[in-house]
């Protein structure tokens, strides 16, 4: 009698088994398919391969394991996630701003940086160095809440066109590297952008842009002051700098941040020199690294400059770079695409 | 034949869905169950209440709703999370620091505020003003890379130990908090610490003791610099003070680390007060916010004081708390446990 029930028992339940089996061999194809291919916007390379190897190597059982919440990935942005040429779009916001705020307060225009912003003369601007360019963002950044700088950022960068493109500086940005930022995360990385760009106007598109989260937004900023106005809490800019995100800021920029030393920087410029050295570390001893450099190398599709260059220069990174073995993209080979508006080439 | 085939098929399938829906249902009731209460360590009452309607009110659908990647809590450290008398445990460390240092160098012992630490006079210390104070904190706390402070923190924080309760300061952590983070974090808060306290000892211990991360961690700083030596990148710390992080300066490191107001905010002095200001905002139509003081009532379990204490005075922000409908924990009354390592009460 018991084992006539149990052979019931069985009989009934192995359409469900089966069924039950069916649907897991059905997930598991789905998973596994070799229909969505990684970062399919890179050409098959060195380049890409590299990356594909690193991210196997960190996230798989193994010497070069790496725990997911020590994944730090820090991405430099003008020139390695969106395009910076032929003028950084920061500088284009300054001017920009200088040539408004000047219909409302003339008197300004009496300052050298900012007759120079008005009338849009780069030459001018950077022949007034440093100084003058500090002035410049001073006036244009600050004497405002932060809450009224979020939103003179938000709306700038919602109607600026870029130059060439003639579209939202926001839509010129490469698509190669946002399937790059996508496949880190996929894979336990926490993506930052360590940039010497404003930190406000960067986090003012990071989330939509680039799915990065204002918080894990490192950039160039100026003082603040916190107060209570009327009862009520505001955090004013003031016209004086606190932090400049670039060269050697930026992995003193990562360390105040995130405390902890990344595994995997891209950056494009010499700018980013620093951040590539305190990531790789040249020292295998201390666990996997991956440093990746842009190289641009594409005037057709975007444009083409290194060493000599005003914007974005490339010349002694690049020399490490070859040196200590980072990866260096070459975009007119590497990349099939460059902006998700292009052909697939 | 197709009848007789269907019935089969049905009969041979219903003990399998039989089975699902058995399983479904005990899982359903296991999550749902009534023994396991939140904030268990909270009795009940109008703190405990304030807490639990704040965050259904924010989660679920309705006027109050908040997305969550807006979901941020910021919480104070001494006095807050763990116990900040008799002594800030920083300032210990900076006194242990300081025997230590002098064993090896004499000379130090000179500096009056070395000398007042290595005697653990406490009264010499603090007669000596802030400047006194940043002294020794220059001395104890710069002068190595990050990663010698690093390890010289976990060092300090694994074997000292809390002058009255003789464990480790990190067990000295008050039980119902590390509740209403677990509780928050489950309903896709982000927690952030915003202390005074250095911000690399606080990293050194954030993690394991109250599951923060470390680039969750905000607190005051000295000045860093990058330096490549013999090819290797190394980080140092200067014997300058970077940035403050208490009373003004809390909002401040808010908007430059997180770049959002948070919506809920936990403290227990008037070096808090600016924060719950700026979280709470004193304005309705900014959406719902909660502000939280942890007041020390209980001399017996833990200590009390407030409006003259020399250490997390609480005097401007208790009148404050009342004013603007602020929660004031009592500690005595509103926590049936303040230690894990109390027994219930």
């Amino acid at each position: 009698m018991k084992l006539i029930c149990w052979s019931r028992f069985v009989k009934n339940l192995l359409p469900c088994f089966l069924l039950l089996t069916l649907l897991l061999c059905l997930n598991n194809a789905a998973l596994s398919s070799p229909a969505v291919k990684d970062l399919p916007s890179w050409r098959e390379g060195h380049a890409r391969q590299s990356i594909i190897d690193f991210v196997k190597a960190v996230t798989s059982a193994g010497p070069d394991f790496v725990k997911p919440e020590d994944r730090i990935a820090v991405f430099d942005n003008d020139g390695t996630l969106w395009c910076e040429a032929p003028i950084y779009p920061q500088l284009q916001f300054a001017i920009d701003r200088a040539k408004q705020l000047v219909v409302d307060k003339p008197s300004l225009a009496e300052l050298p940086p900012v007759a120079a912003a008005v009338k849009g003369d780069l030459a001018a601007i950077t022949a007034l160095g440093p100084k003058g360019t500090l002035e410049l963002l001073a006036v244009t950044h600050s004497g405002m809440t932060t809450e009224q700088f979020s939103q003179i950022a938000d709306d700038w960068i919602r109607k600026a066109q870029h130059p060439r493109f003639k579209r939202p500086y926001t839509d010129c940005v490469y698509q190669p590297m946002l399937e790059l930022l996508s496949y880190l995360r996929q894979h336990g990385f926490k993506t930052y952008i360590v940039s010497g760009g404003g930190v406000e106007l960067m986090r003012s598109f990071s989330q939509r842009t680039y799915g990065i989260a204002p918080e894990q937004v490192i950039g160039s900023s100026c003082k603040l002051r916190f107060e209570m106005v009327d009862g009520k809490p505001q955090i004013l800019r003031l016209p004086e700098v606190q932090f400049v995100d670039d060269r050697e800021g930026k992995p003193v920029g990562i360390q105040e941040f995130i405390g902890r030393r990344p595994i995997a920087a891209f950056g494009n410029s010499d700018g980013d020199l620093a951040m590539l050295q305190f990531t790789c570390c040249n020292d295998r001893s201390r666990g996997r690294s991956l440093g990746l450099i842009v190289h641009h190398t594409d005037a057709e599709r975007e444009y083409a400059y290194d060493r000599v260059s005003m914007v974005g220069r490339l010349d002694k990174a690049l020399d490490e770079a070859k040196k200590l073995g980072w990866t260096v993209v070459d975009m007119k080979g590497d990349w099939n695409r460059v902006f998700a508006f292009d052909h697939d080439q």
